[in-house]
C-alpha cells in the first residue's frame, strides 16, 4: 500500500542580476521543488496523465524567476508555489527548498565593488516553505555550515563519571561547532531579508558573549534568545556538533602546555539538538 | 520552552578482526549514539549532573565491542542500546546509527583471499535502532549510494504538456539512479545479515526487469516486491533521484546519434520519493 | 613574462551506449582538453583570433564520440587529439585526461543482466594521454582510490627511535590504504584494457601476498612486479597514503584486545609515494 | 629500479592559542611534512632503520608548535624543516605544506570580539615550504578556491568559429571562477602574512577592475600586476577555471531576458592557467 510519495526536482540552479545606476544586486540559488497529490496510480499503475514532469519544473524556475518581484528567497519559494497551485490542480501541497550561494560585494580598500563579488563564507542561507492548497504557507528559514568557536568562557565540568570516563573536566575549554539553525514564523510575511540577519546577529552575539557550562547550555541560550529578541519567530531548532580541540599532551616531550595548542579533530564529534519554542 | 531535545556522539569508528582458521573476518562500522531523558536542566540552567559526556560514548563503544556477540550492525546497536539504558536511569530513549564500510574479500583468480580486503564499492550499508526504556526495539535498516542504471525497459510518456514543456516523450531512455532504501522490521528479530541481502537482491532484481514507465512506477514495483517476498519487513521507503543522461544533440553537427551518445548531467536532477507498506 | 600557458575544458561529461544482440555495452567518462600553442597574445593583449573556445571543445567531445572506434579510454584520448591537432595549426600540443565511472552489470544469482548495471565500486579508472604535433603519443594511465586493506603479515619495527617517538612497534598489525597508481606505456599501442585488468591484478595479489615490514616494502614490491609481469610498462608511480587502524586501548576498562578492537582514523595519515622503473 | 620517492605524514592538524590583554589570537593548520633521503633499502629490502616513522613526525608538529615564534605558516614551516634536517642526518630534503583554516574575529556591531571566532570563508591559505640541506628555503605561498565574479566589464568575441561551434559572442557576460593562485619568494625573508594580504588585494582588485576580453586575459592581467607591485615575489601561477553562468533561454516560453537570468553551471567548465614571471 501506498503510504506516502512526494516527488520534484532539486537543485534548478539559477542565478539573478539586477543593474541599478550604483550598483548591480547578485542572487544565486538553487531550489528544490517536491509536490503531492494525487499520483497513486502513477506509481502503482505507470499512469503519467496526472505527472508534470521534473522538466517543466525546472523551465518553471527559470521562468518565474524571469518576471519575479522577490527580493529574498522566501519570497521567490512563495511565487513558485502559487503559480505551480494555480496550474495544477492535481496537486495537493508544493514544497519548496532553497539555498542560497552568498555573494557579497569585493572591497576594496574599504569601498565596496558596484560589479565585483566573492562568495565570501562556505556558510549556507537556506529556507523551505510550503503551503497547502486552501492554507497558508508555512515558513522554515535557516542557516548551515557556520562554522564558530569561542575561546573564553566555556567550561564542561561536574557531569557524571562512571567506570568508562576519561575525559577531563575542564574549566576553560575551546568551543567550537558548525552551526545548523532553523526557525518559523508565524502566519505573518515579515521582511525576511532583514530578519534573517537580526537572527544571526542575536545567534553569533549570545554564541559570543554566553559564560558557557556546555554546548547543551549555550544553544538553549541562543535559541531561546532569537526568541525574546525577535517576535515574528515561533520556534527555533539549533543543531550543534561539538567540534573538538584536544589539548596536546606534550608532557610526554618534558614540555608545558598551558592551554595553546591544541589538536582539531573531525571524527568522532559530539552532537547536540533541541527545538526551542514559545 | 524547550520542546525537544537530544545529544550524543557520531562518528565513533570501530573496526573488529575475528581471526578464524581459515580466514579472517573484517567489519567497520562508524556509529553514532543519540540520547533522549531527563536533561532540561543541562539545557536551561548548566547543570551537568545527569549528563554522560559524549566522550564516555565513545569509550563505551569500544568498551562494548570488546566483548560483543553481533555479527551484523543491527546486534550490535542493540547491545550498545542495552548497556546504555542499564547504566544511565536518567536516560529514558537510546538511538543508535551504524553504517558499515563495505570490506569483502579480495578475489585472486575468483579466489577470495583470506586476509586481504577490498572496499568494493562506494554503496553503503545502515541501521537505525531505537529503545524506549521498558519498549521493544525498532529497527531501520537500509542502504544508501547504491547506483544503478539500466539501458533498456524504461520509457516516460504520455505526461501532462503545458506552455512550459521542453521535455520530449521517449519510449526508450536511460534510467539511472543512485538508490537510498530503508525498511523497518517488526518485533521479531530476524537473521539480519540474511535479509538484508535477500532484500537487496530483490530491489535490485526488481529494478533491471521492470518494463519501467517512469522512476515512480518502478520504485512502487521495487518496494512492493520487497514486502511481497521478505515476510519480516514491515515497510519499506525509496528515495530515487533520476540523474538524467541527456541525449547528446549531433543533429547540429550533421550527425546522427541513434540513441547511442549521451550527456550524463548532476544538476538538476529529479527527485521521487515513497514510502510502501503492508 | 609569460612562462607557462595551457587551457581546455574540464569534466566533460559522456556516456556510450553500444546495443548487441545479447547485451548491451556502456561507458561513462569525464573527459579534459588541455591545449598548449601559440597563445600569448590572447593572455597578454586579450586577441581572441587564435583561440578555439572550450564551448566548441566539448562539442568536439561529443562529435568524436558520435563515430569514435574506440574501445577503452586510452584510444578515445587519441582520437580526440589527433582530430583537435589536425583542424587547428596554432595548437602546437594536446593533453586529455579521462577518468571512467566503472559501470559493470548487475549479477543476479551469478549471471550479469544484459541491460541493466550498477557502479559496484567507488574506484576510478583514468588515463592521460598526450601529443606534440608531429610526435608519438604519450601514455600514462591509472587507478585512484582503491581502498584496500590486509590483516595479516604487515609489521612495521626497527625504526628509529628518539625523544620524540611514542609509536609501540608492531609485528602484526593492520595495513590499509587507499591506493593511487600510475603507469606508462612504451611506444607500442596495446590492447589498453587488457593491460589495465592485467596491472590491477598484479598490484592486489602482490599487495595481498606480501609479507610486509612497512608501507614502503610493500609499495616497492608491487610496483616492481608490475614491470616483471608486463612488458609494455615503461614505469609505475604508486601512492599509498597509511591510513591507520590504531588499536584501541581497552585495559583502561580492565578490558583485554587481543589485536581485534581497533579505532581507524583519517586524520592525519602516512603518505608514501615512489617511481619505480625499468 | 627505485627512480624517485618521498614519504611523510599528511593532514597533521594544530592549533595555537595567545592570550593577549585584549584580545586572543588563534591559528589553525594542516600540515603536511614530506622527507627525501637516503630511503633506498628501506623499500627494496624492508629496512627501516633509517626511517624516522611518521607517527614521529606527527609528534615533531606539536612539539615545535609548543615554543614556536611563528606568526605566518611559512615560518612554522621552516623551524620545522631546520629541527628535522637537524636531528636526521639520513634526510637530504624536507617539504613542509601548511593549509590554514581562516579563522577571523567575530563582528558584533562592527566591532571585532576579543574571543569569539568565525570561519568566514571557504577560501584556503597555504605555502609549500622545502629546503635541501646545506640550501636555501624555497617558499611558494597561495591561496585557493576564492570564489569571484564580476557582473560588468567582462567579453568573448573574436574567437575561431568552425563547423562545432555553438557558443554565441558576448559583449557583457558574467565572469565566475574558482582562483587558485601560487606565487615563489626570491631568497629574501619577507613579512609573509604582509605580503599575502598585499598579494590576495592586488589579485582580487585587478580581477574587478579589468576590461575583460577573455578568461586569459583577466588571468594575465592579475599575474602582471603582482609582479608589478610586489617586489619580492619572483613568479606567478594562476588556474582560473570558468565557472560557467548561461544566459537563461527565456525566448521558448514568449519572455525576454535581457542579461538578467543565468543558469550557473560546474559540468563542465573551462580551465585556464598560466605562469608569468620576472
Amino acid at each position: 500500500m501506498l503510504a506516502e510519495n512526494r516527488y520534484g526536482k532539486s537543485l534548478v540552479r539559477v542565478a539573478r542580476l539586477k543593474r541599478h545606476a550604483d550598483r548591480n544586486d547578485f542572487r544565486e540559488w538553487a531550489v528544490q521543488i517536491l509536490l503531492r497529490g494525487d499520483f497513486a496510480t502513477s506509481y502503482i499503475d505507470g499512469d503519467n496523465s496526472k505527472v508534470l514532469p521534473t522538466d517543466t519544473m525546472k523551465n518553471t524556475v527559470y521562468f518565474v524567476a524571469g518576471h519575479s518581484q522577490a527580493t529574498c528567497m522566501e519570497e521567490f519559494a512563495m511565487e513558485l508555489i502559487d503559480f505551480l497551485l494555480s496550474r495544477n490542480p492535481q496537486v495537493s501541497e508544493v514544497e519548496v527548498g532553497v539555498v542560497e550561494k552568498a555573494w557579497e560585494p569585493l572591497e576594496m580598500s574599504g569601498v565596496p565593488h558596484p560589479t565585483a563579488f566573492v562568495q565570501a563564507t562556505g556558510e549556507m542561507q537556506n529556507s523551505k516553505v510550503s503551503r497547502a492548497r486552501d492554507a497558508h504557507f508555512s515558513v522554515a528559514s535557516g542557516l548551515d555550515d557556520l562554522v564558530i568557536l569561542k575561546t573564553a568562557d566555556s567550561a564542561f565540568e561536574g557531569y557524571i563519571h562512571d567506570s568508562l570516563t576519561t575525559l577531563p573536566e575542564s574549566s576553560d575549554r575551546l568551543l567550537g561547532t558548525s552551526l545548523r539553525a532553523s526557525w518559523t514564523y508565524g502566519s505573518s510575511n515579515p521582511d525576511f531579508c532583514a530578519k534573517r540577519k537580526a537572527i544571526r546577529n542575536v545567534l553569533l552575539g549570545t554564541f559570543a558573549a554566553h559564560r558557557s557550562k556546555s554546548v547543551q547550555h549555550t544553544l538553549y541560550a541562543m535559541a531561546a534568545e532569537v526568541l525574546k529578541n525577535v517576535s515574528e519567530v515561533e520556534d527555533v531548532s539549533l543543531v550543534m556538533p561539538n567540534k573538538h580541540y584536544l589539548l596536546a599532551d606534550l608532557s610526554r616531550f618534558g614540555q608545558d602546555n598551558p592551554n595553546e595548542i591544541f589538536v582539531p579533530t573531525s571524527e568522532p564529534h559530539g552532537y547536540i539538538e533541541a527545538r526551542v519554542r514559545r
